[in-house]
């Protein structure tokens, strides 16, 4: 008889080719102009969800864009179910960003694939599929399964959080797997127990009312550009740490035991930094490692500035205005609004007489932190040894994957957090990419978690 | 019979519509896709200076844009020459930046025209055009006359340098009135002595090797705009003096009689900065007032800033890197490559080793202060009160006008200034426009100097 690992091997070139196809598709969320290609990556995943043997698919409509959903129920009302999260959207990517092939032509090469949303998230949600296609095309029948992936992760509008509000009894479960993010080893597995949240801001500065001639004005007005640098400098402490009053007020302190655990991993994301991130030294608040930073530690963080013109040439202009797109990520128990409120009071506190600011919310995620001592959790720490025949570490992650929370809200049953990519693997920056050997693994992996819950927790 | 005023006057509305024409023609000498219409833009002035009655009109090829030259010595080599100096290509201008109406459509409304180049510098080039016309189609042949209109003012090129040192000779003349800038009032006319330098140069800063996941390492990498924004901040002192060790060294200090004959200028030009500025307060150095600032106190400005993802919607980026366009506007007796060098000296010194970074030279242009008691000044002052039934006050621009250098080494004869707009029209910014009825007073200024200078100096 098959087993849903057979199944896996024999079909492997054709679920590589699945993939591409899908990443092919430009489905990014935050651009109007890709509307017409998230709904198509939508149809593109029902179609496939009706072939690999889901009994019912569904394409649900939101405000934004559409969640797709897709079940088999045939393990009966006593097996135990698994509800599958992913997310199908992906970030923008331009050539100009410095990709060495069109983003969205998938391109193979060294036994990877370089597409945006190779990593985060279309690989998560294939080896999801094609898990769910080898589990049942091989005749298993022991375990319910749910998938859902939503086209607004990277937006994040919302969507999906009605969506599960909506159907709370249609999306019941015993485990919720929530398959994003990545892990911090090529060839040492890790399992994520916390996810920062996220408040998303933009601070505007304006002096003038409307650019002016640098030589006419310059040295008589704020600049614009300055004021924001100046306001941007006082946002943290020369040590790293944020400046903003209160800003840690309400991080929950770690105990003894975590940082003890923590800190296991800490070699592994060291070693990932110096590949990845490969800054000439680190940065961020002294008394924390790395690890801590990352994910047991809040940040403000400028995710883009502009201002004036900054393009080919020379424009002798005195700006009127420039803007900032700043991100705090939070960790348990902040709160994204009331941290948004603090930097806007702050703001407002040290911005000069001679410009005038804004500050605007712009979006928010919360934090989520997991009991990784749970049955669901250490049911999938035993999958991971087994696909991988070597223990998991234990990590807090720095990115947010807002639904957790949605899901914990509405949905009674333990979340599992599910990676099976690299990390360094340019998530949201150019040539972002997937290992195929560490994608097929992680289908192993999905497979071996079916057979731990089937099992029991 | 006929005076040059009359004709001005007769000719007024083809005059306007003449300026009109050429505003329409896109000479944005910084961006290669405008080269043909540079040429376009000099062939227009040569057919114009045929048509006028200049008798020699060449289009002289440089290794950038073109220079246009016409000449008429109809009055004979004892007869005094005026050589005139102009732009004819303008700034870059696209609609998003705020504009009412297309940039390169000249709209009027309510006695302006509204177009790129408007007032920097095209409407100085047709009232020296028309001036021309007037004083040699009224039969006047007492001055003989040299114009010269350059293509690569915008773009600082250095072209006209070249072609003023190989052409010397067929260059020469008793005056040189450089045509460009603008007046602090509307209803005062200015005369104006000095002008700034410029050095211009380029800050990048990076960390990390490429864009970075916010989430996944930030607290970690110490933000490459963040940094940039310290640097940019410690470029100023808190009072808006410039912090770069030696950059005030070569100031030429003002004396007592230069500040009382700057200080008659204070009321307009204040007047002018609320008006135009408009920004909340005004700011700079403490120990010197609005006028000295601008005129001769030198500046560091930020022109322009740009890093990670400031667009529309949200992008979870760590930027890997973040530039910033500075300029240095200088006064006598500084020197352009020794600022830049003093500016790059600091930054390497300032730049934390958490990230590194680079200062570039982009390019230049002299000070340059003229003895405002010249005879030839002094002519034009008689001008100008003549048109205006007015007498100028005097003042020191804050712009820069890299040419007079180059003309005052190669052409032994006094520089006049010469403007005939009102500062408050938004040259480099959005809704350049010009008045009208200053344009005219232009043209009759300018013939009244023909005839002060007939007069003898």
């Amino acid at each position: 008889m098959t087993t849903p690992h057979d199944y896996a091997r024999t079909h492997a070139e054709r679920f590589k080719q699945e993939m591409i196809d899908l990443l092919a598709i430009p489905s990014v969320s935050t651009q109007p102009e890709h509307n017409a290609d998230v709904e198509r990556a939508a149809e593109w995943i029902a179609a496939n969800m009706r072939r690999i043997g889901l009994t019912t698919v569904e394409i649900h409509p939101t405000a934004w864009h559409p969640v797709v959903y897709g079940e088999w129920l045939g393990a009966g009302p006593n097996a135990p179910t698994v509800l599958v999260y992913g997310h199908y959207d992906v970030q923008p990517a331009e050539m100009a960003d410095g990709w060495h092939s069109d983003p969205f032509i998938p391109t193979e090469r060294e036994g990877k694939i370089y597409a945006r949303g190779a990593i985060d998230s279309k690989s998560n949600v294939m080896a999801q599929m094609k898990a769910a296609e080898s589990y049942l095309q091989s005749g298993k029948t022991a375990v319910n399964i749910k998938l859902m992936f939503e086209g607004d992760e990277e937006s994040n509008s919302g969507a999906i959080a009605g969506f599960v509000a909506a159907h709370k009894e249609r999306l019941k479960a015993d485990i919720v797997a929530v398959c994003d993010g990545s892990m911090a080893d090529l060839h040492q597995p890790d399992l994520a127990y916390g996810l920062r949240g996220i408040s998303c801001m933009e601070l505007e500065v304006w002096g003038p009312k409307q650019d002016l001639h640098s030589g006419h004005y310059g040295g008589t007005v704020h600049n614009p550009v300055q004021a924001l640098a100046e306001i941007i400098t006082q946002l943290h402490h020369a040590d790293g740490s944020v400046a903003v009053p209160g800003f840690y007020d309400e991080v929950r302190p770690l105990d003894t035991d975590e940082r003890a655990e923590l800190a296991k991993a800490l070699p592994w994301i060291e070693q990932e930094w110096r590949d990845v991130a490969a800054a000439p030294q680190q940065w961020g608040e002294p008394a924390y490692n790395l690890h801590e930073r990352i994910g047991a530690r809040p940040t403000l963080e400028i995710n883009g500035i502009r201002g004036g013109y900054a393009g080919d040439g020379f424009k002798t202009v005195l700006p009127g205005k420039a803007l900032a797109k700043i991100s705090c990520r939070l960790v348990a128990d902040q709160h994204p609004q009331r941290i948004y409120e603090r930097v806007r009071d702050y703001v407002a506190q040290i911005t000069p007489p001679t410009v005038r600011s804004e500050l605007r919310y712009l979006e928010s995620g919360d934090p989520a932190l997991i009991d990784r001592h749970a049955p669901a959790v250490q049911a999938y720490a035993r999958a991971i040894e087994r696909s991988w025949s070597k223990e998991p570490i234990y990590v807090r992650e720095g990115g947010s994957i807002p639904v957790v929370v949605e899901l914990q809200q509405n949905i009674p049953a333990p979340v599992v957090l599910m990676s099976f990519g690299y990390k360094g693997c340019a998530a949201h920056g150019p040539n972002e990419h997937v290992y195929l050997d560490l994608w097929y693994r992680g289908i192993d992996t999905m497979l071996y978690f079916y057979d731990e819950v089937n099992k029991g927790l």
